[in-house]
């Protein structure tokens, strides 16, 4: 049988630029590769596997022949276009939020819950949130040792969770506040640089990013919770399997471009000490351990960027909770937080079909 | 009788600049101030008050006449001169780690337990850890109202924690940094940046604080935990008198110059709505409620430094965890989270002492 024929819609964004290196880099299971993108991007060339590649139009018939259709673009697209692609004869793969909590959608990472992409009744199968996707691997080892059954997540999530929109504005805080030696020491003076130098460009976030962290990612949900910070709850919850897990998170932005962190409190039904997770987590795939902090051995963003696995370190069993670990884990949010994830979903679907 | 003197200890140092700061802003109890430093800052003239004052050598003679001594200085230095200063009839209110945990010494929030300030057998009164600080006048309220039984706690630490070479260090990374497009997009990209620029420059953080976040602040301790941590657990305990509070803290430096951020999972012994927590905070001394994620209101480092109060939002009520609310809290770590806690102390004696 041929190669299958992939189509990644939103080739021309942050997501979408990052995807077409990773399907440059990995196995290539793909017959034709076609882009796709909005009026405002159609027509441009890109490469892919090496070869440039016009952009064409999102319109029904681009789906015509495509086996496999990803969508890196917003939840509204993906609500209107994934279904349309399915009606074509595509599988939708879709990173944005539109289907993920759909009980007739699986919500999937193949180290995790590969399993579930088969069953699929409305052809469409959903990537998780970035956030959720950074612990998923590294908890998934665990809790299929110890069983999970309670999260605290505090969140240090980077600009490109944002899109290019995020980069950019970041980049620019930063070459207003990166000459300034005087800024931070008052409330308000970094508000006020960026005030004068960057006037009323829109920013994506909802107060300064450059010498700020800010506690917000998302829209308003009831009782004061962000979306980002409900999905990190209900999207583990699906994907672990779990639907009592407790969970409460944190969501806050912080000024780094790439990767997002997570400082994580996970408690289990049962023991587990620290060299027992770190021999879990050594053997689970695509987990990197980084862990011994009397050698300045832990993850961080800028040693983390660019790379496929998750790195998880400063593993300590809590003083005062049982069955209680508390961790720090790292993932590029636009690799396996979107489009690497993505691409391995899409690689199970080719298999099928191969 | 006379106003007292007081001395400042390390008033050439970060927290020193900042309390000659808060000196000369509050209602002035002390009569002379006089200003103490090592070999290397002696000589120099300080503006305190709004008049120049002379800073003198750290030797015994110059705690003669003291009526209160205030310490800014590293742990080992503390360790050292505070006895002295009250074996030469000074009270000690000492800012470094170094008596902290001492039963005989009272470690003292002013609006949480002033009332334990007066018992001080060894003439010493410690003043909490920063990260600690940052969090108490608002949970020191909700405590006495529900009865504080966990906290998980995820902290975003400033450069200015680490003392001036933080400051300038981050300063320093920022200027090789901040015109720079195309870092944070390789792993290592920011460290080979630094380290062409800056070279073989120390810094205090084990890792690049531009564009990063780095999950280590302090000496390493049984278990993996950091020093940092242990404070935030063990003087939570102290100052709120629960020596039973079930603590779990993760400590994470991020690119802020000042003021220290906390997300906080706090439970407690009897039920507390959202509406209640921010009632009981409204009426807490030297707290903000700033929680209207609707309009962009929730507190943030770049609109909280310089400020005497601290700032909550955020405010939730778990959705999984009984009695359980979910918070963010800056406080600026060179005011609240040292001088002027500091300050405050001082003051508890000398309203004794007149």
């Amino acid at each position: 049988m041929s190669k299958p024929t992939l189509a990644v819609v939103g080739a021309t964004g942050a997501v979408g630029t990052v995807m077409l290196s990773i399907l440059s880099e990995r196995a290539d299971v793909w017959g034709e590769i076609r882009l796709v993108a909005s009026k405002r991007s159609a027509g441009k060339r890109l490469v892919v596997r090496g070869e440039e590649v016009e952009v064409q139009l999102l319109e029904p018939s681009v789906f015509d022949g495509v086996d496999v259709a990803m969508f890196d673009v917003p939840d509204e697209v993906s609500a209107q276009w994934a279904p349309i692609a399915v009606s074509r004869g595509a599988v939708a793969v879709d990173n944005s939020g539109a289907f993920r909590m759909d009980p007739d959608v699986p919500l999937v990472v193949p180290e995790v819950n590969g399993d579930v992409a088969r069953a699929r009744p409305k052809g469409i199968i959903a990537n998780p949130n970035c956030t959720t996707l950074t612990m998923m691997d590294a908890l998934g080892a665990l809790h299929r040792k110890w069983q999970l059954t309670e999260l605290v997540v505090a969140s240090y999530q980077a600009a490109s969770g944002a899109g290019q929109p995020g980069v950019d504005r970041l980049y620019d805080e930063l070459g207003v506040v990166g000459g300034r030696r005087d800024l931070g020491v008052r409330a308000g003076d970094v508000r006020a640089a960026l005030a004068e130098k960057l006037g009323d460009q829109p920013s994506p976030f909802p107060a300064p990013l450059a010498l700020n962290v800010v506690p917000w990612a998302g829209s308003l949900k009831d009782g004061g919770w962000s979306s980002e910070e409900l999905k990190v709850r209900n999207e583990s919850r699906k994907i672990l399997g779990i639907p009592s897990l407790r969970v409460s998170a944190t969501c806050v932005r912080v000024p780094v471009v790439t990767t997002h962190s997570l400082a994580v409190h996970a408690t289990f039904a049962s023991p587990v000490t620290v060299d027992e997770a770190h021999e879990a987590l050594a053997a689970a795939p695509n987990v990197v351990v980084v862990d011994d902090p009397a050698n300045g051995e832990f993850p961080t963003p800028a040693d983390t960027v660019g790379a496929d696995p998750t790195f998880i370190g400063r593993i300590r069993q809590a003083l005062d909770f049982p069955n209680t670990l508390d961790l720090f884990i790292t993932g590029d949010n636009l690799r396996k937080g979107a489009a690497l994830n993505t691409a391995q979903i899409a690689e199970l679907v080719a298999a099928e079909l191969t």
